[in-house]
């Protein structure tokens, strides 16, 4: 069969992680990790989306945008190994893979217009900014649920293992940001229980400080045994995007 | 955004269901609906699917093949709500919407080289034969399963309520059949179960006597308030899709 297809996004991702590194690693884990979708003409008609609010939950159909085309390998590393053994790309959810489509269990909050435009807001997301959505679909229990399912090397969640602290000065900056960012001192702390560091530097690496961007912020924290602290938030000077000033639409 | 994507097919789909009328409405709904996705080169490498074994059931992402481009409606009838309420396509899993990508989660039995093709058996499918799969993902219960999802319209399992049986002449022909296809009745009997009639046709419709086609067999059935009676089976003479007489990979 040499037949191809081809699709058009029908929306796109307005999310706080503007950069791979903290990102959820499944849907699900940070629950107060929150997006919007845009859904993008000539797909966002009021009509087309009857009934999805009586969902608490839906997929997405998503293109990990950013991976160069035919960048796939058959094998990878998952985190979940430690990220030093390879297993079959096919037993993975790596987005290396020959067609990079995702697809993502989220939270739907409530669906609106705002300045005209068709928007979805989630909850629980692991969806990198900008990210291309192709299709949504309810979360259907009877069909999706399958109590016997069982989970080969990721059979159990990744149980958050990490202490989260702020300094006073970062708790100070986190509480003023708040006032636009609610939440936002809920979503460092859970992305941070979850550890996002890469499993090599986890054991054995002696770096400690890290820097991370969630919205327009740069978050440094340190890590000591099992311990994170907070440090500094910073908002960023330049956006090498270019929509520094811009108001997301995330934002309330 | 402008951005159109282009995906190719990783393997194909061979199933018992050679047309719409009979699939089951989901996954997972009918137990003895076997199928084989075939995966194909340059996909078909032993060690993309290393580790994959390990779980026992797996998403496919699949494109809705023979729907026309273009065709997609902002609302559609879904058959949980009789056929006659319209709904929103994004509020439901019809084949009929913008890209047209499905996603279905079965049970993977096992995987092996046949004649040197790599076969994945699965169990439990709603597929149609010849279905293009552009993506197998892991089933990952930690982050699939959502015990506090509600579902909308189609909250609870479609329940069956229909007896089936066989006449003499039916059951016997049948009986020869499993020789060559292990569970075939099981499999009519599940299928049937699950009443396929259309939502206009169960009530109302004067219409008792249908048909329907499981690999190359016509099957012929009638309805009777709650009782379908399978009258006869028999295999089909003349194979619109030219593959007759060919051995089938999804036979044992």
């Amino acid at each position: 069969m040499d037949s191809t297809y081809i699709f058009k996004p029908i929306g796109i991702i307005h999310s706080c992680f503007k950069e791979k590194f903290g990102i959820p690693r499944q849907s699900g884990l940070v629950a107060a990790a929150q997006a919007t979708l845009e859904i993008l003409p000539p797909f966002d008609q009021d009509e087309a989306f009857k009934g999805l609010e009586a969902f608490s939950h839906m997929w997405l159909i998503f293109v990990f945008h950013g991976i160069p085309d035919g960048k796939w390998q058959p094998t990878v590393r998952p985190p979940r190994l430690g990220g030093n053994r390879r297993t079959g790309v096919f037993a993975t959810r790596s987005g290396f893979r020959p067609n990079p489509i995702g697809m993502s269990a989220v939270g739907l909050t409530k669906i609106c217009r705002v300045e005209g435009k068709l928007i979805l807001y989630l909850s629980g997301i692991d969806l990198l900014d900008q990210t291309p959505v192709l299709d949504i679909k309810p979360y259907l229990p009877y069909a999706d649920v399958i109590p016997r399912a069982r989970g080969g090397f990721a059979a159990d969640p990744p149980h958050p293992s990490l202490t989260v602290e702020f300094t006073n000065q970062s708790r100070q900056t986190c509480t003023e940001l708040e006032k636009t960012y609610p939440g936002l001192s809920d979503l460092i702390e859970q992305v941070l229980q979850a550890d996002p560091r890469p499993a090599y530097m986890r054991s054995g690496s002696k770096r400690t400080e890290f820097g991370m961007r969630i919205y327009d912020f740069n978050i440094r924290w340190s890590v000591r045994q099992q311990a994170i602290v907070v440090q500094t938030i910073e908002t960023e000077s330049k956006d090498p995007n270019g929509t520094d000033g811009e108001p997301s639409i995330v934002k309330k």
